[in-house]
């Protein structure tokens, strides 16, 4: 049986001493008041929740998966996931970072980001119940009627509802503009209400026994919309309708169909539905759902590159116990432990790769995430309005990065963990097999990474002649300018700064490429992407080195100094040399990839 | 659905056009008769046999699993496993490549190869009860006392019964000296009989309802054997014991306890054995065990590449028939499919990527594993003792090569095929997910793929100084010199010059490393590995466009041969560049590993 242990040093670590989140939070007037111990007691306990609720009905979970009964169109989730989303609900945890307005707590997103990263390590499959229902407040929230947030952001809040996201068509994921489900106006109805029909698939958290009611927000075209992606409007129904004082009315025909027999994440719902006719409100302006959509894929991308992290941390822990204490084989260089019939596997120098690299890729990924939601809460809230702007451009340019980055990592890092247990890893009851499992769709939904690498290349790079990349590329030169001369930090400085160089030179060369060729684009982006995530990965982890040597040139003992510090030297040694690679193949050029058509008939 | 179509016109390119097998075999006096048109029959009609009676029952026998009845200690593999075998049986096909003595075809070992490739893309999980006969096979064959031989050969040949290897124990996987499994001489029985004691675990195909007798060959320890790997000897242990007559007489105590829940290969039995003094009979020499058992071990490792190998292919196939009519998006230079509501994704540079990747990982591996296999045959059967010895020691040099670098790249290709289908990738019904699951295992089992870097590196290469190597490296001199002033090859003799010109400093600089630490080897063995794949591999993709181009420059019109030089293309501009940055890790030293106690604490 896996175990996990709240990662809490570390992310106060990120939060405190590198990032010193909480002057930046200060700044904000809601957070004015908050400080460091606020901010770590909720993360302590949220980790006890984390670990002590829902890790142990992670693996059970998995085993029984979820059940459709056919005539009622219930759900029913695995043993326990009820019970503990009703100890998250009282606990207060679904309302953290929500606005007080609604009854939300008000803590900054970055804490929601930390206890979410625990959430996800401890159970992926449960965490997308309450996960979802973020997405549809944050749509209700920016493009809700007043009354759609009266009636239903409290319980979207509170955690008393759950939402959902329901995009997908059979014959549409990716390409939204292809949708068919629709949307027509309700004679005599309230203006704005439509009946819906259509079927939807692929729908997370879609169905479930876990809350009395489900607010879907859907994507429909209204009778008169455009054609393609410009017709899409977004609307709000709920499973159950709700009367006007609030108690909850009949049962709205929008009904699930279908459980999804998938890889992993079996403790989630990933329901097939069927609107006939179901009633729904319209949420922001006819014809312009996927901008409000928008608003839920962004924050779910970040979500999704979250779940990544969570697991490849667990994986990781479980990994590394399970080395410490398999015996098998001396060491190469003789035998360290004499009194065991064999060294324990963490002698051998690739084990300690595997493992490395799986903590490389968590404390990059989870420096890169809190860096990003502390930006995420200045961008929504900051008084400056520049400021906003700014960090807004920072997220933007950084969100396919953390989905796309930090899940392909997840799932190399959950593999190597995997790979660390041998023919045991193969094995359900070990645990480490469904963290593969569970993290491979991390890749696929909310955008398939190579959506987010054109995103990242086309629309956020290229599209304003990298003056977002400048932005964030001035940064590095201030840690440049500032550690250059710090012979300590060469190692990590040196190759950083060479990167950082080649970078702009790289994006030019595709960009002047791209000009002639808009199929470039496509042909270099996904190396692209990578090279970007190791640039970025890059400066956090020089960062992180920066602020552990001096804390052990000052005198303190603490070895997590001194672990930081190897853990920067093994990345920069041995991960980030990918980079020579993938310039060198992105920059081949498309040809070789659509001069195929004999190959590929 | 997915479904398969054997690769028979590359298998016939590659075995006639580019490798002159049949030449080769006819020096062999036993295959001195065959000719092309015989091998291309036998195998199209194994992939009939694959494709129409294994390929079918893949996907439902992922889902139904093994079942073991605890009273009985019997198993029911998946519906159509026992009636598929009947007929394979019946068709002779288990005889293809054994010894006519014992009622074999007497075919070469390459066309076994070539069988066992379409068998395992149909259906890996069922070709494993097969599949391990052969590795039981090759051990009696090679060992056996004439006893052994002539009661169990037969059977072995005919597919009647199958093998088993009975090595593992839960406390020990890759280091066999620690397993403790007892023999005992049994008192009054004929030399050499012995009464065996212990459990086995993760013994493949190890109980199932296909065949009446199940042949177990079991590592264990004698009496009086020294500690460790040098007092291990190897038994056969038959599930039911064998009359004077040959017929079944009682049921020895050699019972399936459990069986494994896996990530894959469902459709196969991986069974906990315990051995309750259970009667067997010895193979070779005692405390020889471990030599005896390496005969069938690579055979086996050989075979796991294989394995990675028929599902690289059909993992492409698939990928392919759905990237051609799955409609998303247009293409970014403009719309291709103006007639459809968008284009066929196969229009998006990424996708052909991916793949492409597949494709070239098959061809490759392909190439590489028949080569392997005509060695194979030299080794064991050609007439000139230097011929037999050269062939031995590249079928040495190679077989770490072929089960680790097909492997991994196995793993890569089934992943990038998974995610052409993107959401629907995930799902059970789609197959492709299955392939990723199935192709896992094949890095783990039969010596991890670190377990296959340290044997290249450590005793293919290093142990003789690099003289194997050396061997191999003259075919690409030749080569090179050949090829070196054809223009038109430039693009592909080039990088293959540049590799293997550098591979050689690359390994005398790591043999110098070593020398003073042996822990370099472990710390550079599995980046080695790999630069020694696309060594092979971009020697294989040079021998096959040069064949291409000829034909192309006489007038053939084949696409077949176009598509040879684009995908050959492909691979060294997008696969091959890998390299570069696998020297630069591996180059960078033990210490990034070794000198981690505290981040690794």
């Amino acid at each position: 049986m896996p175990s996990y242990t709240p990662p809490l040093r570390d992310m106060q670590f990120v939060l405190h001493e590198v990032l010193n989140v909480i002057e930046d939070l200060n700044a904000i007037p809601q957070h004015a008041d908050l400080d460091a111990d606020t901010l770590n007691a909720v993360l302590e306990e949220g980790g006890k929740f984390a670990s002590e609720v829902t890790q142990p009905l992670n693996l059970s979970g998995d085993s029984e998966g979820c059940t459709l009964d056919k005539t009622t169109h219930e759900v029913t989730t695995p043993k326990g996931f009820k019970e503990a989303y009703a100890q998250y609900v009282e606990g207060g945890w679904a309302a953290l970072s929500c606005d007080p307005e609604y009854g939300g707590q008000g803590l900054p997103f970055v804490a929601n980001q930390c206890f979410y990263e625990m959430l996800n390590g401890a159970n992926q499959a449960w965490t997308m119940y309450p996960g979802l229902s973020h997405g549809a407040y944050e749509a209700l929230h920016a493009h809700g009627t007043d009354e759609q947030k009266k009636t239903f952001l409290p319980k979207l809040t509170s955690g008393e509802w759950t939402g959902t996201m329901c995009l997908t068509e059979p014959h549409c994921g990716t390409d939204l503009g292809l949708l068919r489900t629709k949307a027509e106006p309700v004679a005599g109805a309230p203006e704005g209400t439509y009946k819906i029909t259509g079927n939807k698939i692929f729908i997370s958290a879609g169905e479930h026994d876990m809350a009395p009611n489900i607010v879907h927000l859907v994507l429909a075209r209204l009778p008169d919309a455009p054609k393609g992606s410009k017709g899409i409007s977004l609307f709000l129904v709920p499973k159950f309708l709700v009367n006007a004082d609030g108690s909850l009315g009949a049962r709205n025909p929008v009904f699930c169909t279908g459980l999804e027999h998938k890889m992993g994440i079996h403790g989630n719902a990933t329901a097939q539905i069927a609107l006939d006719g179901a009633v729904g409100t319209l949420v922001g302006e006819p014809n312009k759902g996927l901008q409000a959509m928008f608003v839920m894929m962004n924050a779910a991308r970040l979500g999704v590159g979250n779940q990544s992290l969570g697991l490849t941390e667990v994986a990781y822990q479980n990994a590394l116990a399970y080395a410490k204490e398999r015996l098998q084989m001396r060491s190469l260089s003789g035998p360290k432990a004499k009194d065991q019939p064999a060294d324990p596997i963490i002698v051998h120098p690739d084990v300690r790769k595997m493992l490395l690299t799986a903590k490389a890729y968590a404390e990059g990924g989870r420096a890169m995430s809190i860096y990003c939601a502390v930006m995420l809460d200045k961008a929504l809230h900051h008084p400056d309005e520049k400021v906003r702007k700014d960090s807004e451009d920072v997220v933007a340019l950084l969100t396919p990065i953390v989905k796309a980055f930090i899940t392909d990592n997840g799932f190399a890092a959950t593999n190597h963990a995997m790979q660390v247990f041998g023919g045991h890893g193969y094995i359900h009851e070990t645990g480490v097999e469904q963290y593969v499992r569970d993290a491979r769709i991390n890749m696929i939904y909310e955008g398939t990474n190579t959506v987010q690498s054109l995103d990242l290349l086309g629309r956020k790079v290229l599209a304003n002649q990298g003056a977002t990349l400048r932005k964030f590329g001035k940064q590095i030169e201030a840690l440049i300018a500032e550690e250059g001369v710090n012979e300590k930090m060469a190692e990590f400085i040196n190759p950083l700064a060479v990167l950082a160089d080649q970078m702009t030179k790289f994006t030019t060369e595709i960009g002047f490429k791209a000009f002639a060729n808009p199929d470039e684009v496509g042909g270099a982006s996904v190396d692209y992407l990578r090279v970007a995530g190791h640039l970025v990965f890059a400066y956090f982890f020089a960062r992180m080195a920066s602020v552990a040597l001096k804390k052990i040139a000052s005198g303190d003992t603490d070895p997590f100094y001194l672990a930081k510090v190897q853990t920067a030297r093994f990345y920069f040694a041995r991960l980030f040399p990918e980079t020579a690679s993938l310039m060198r193949t992105a920059r081949s050029g498309v040809a070789n990839l659509l001069d195929t058509d004999a190959a590929l008939a």
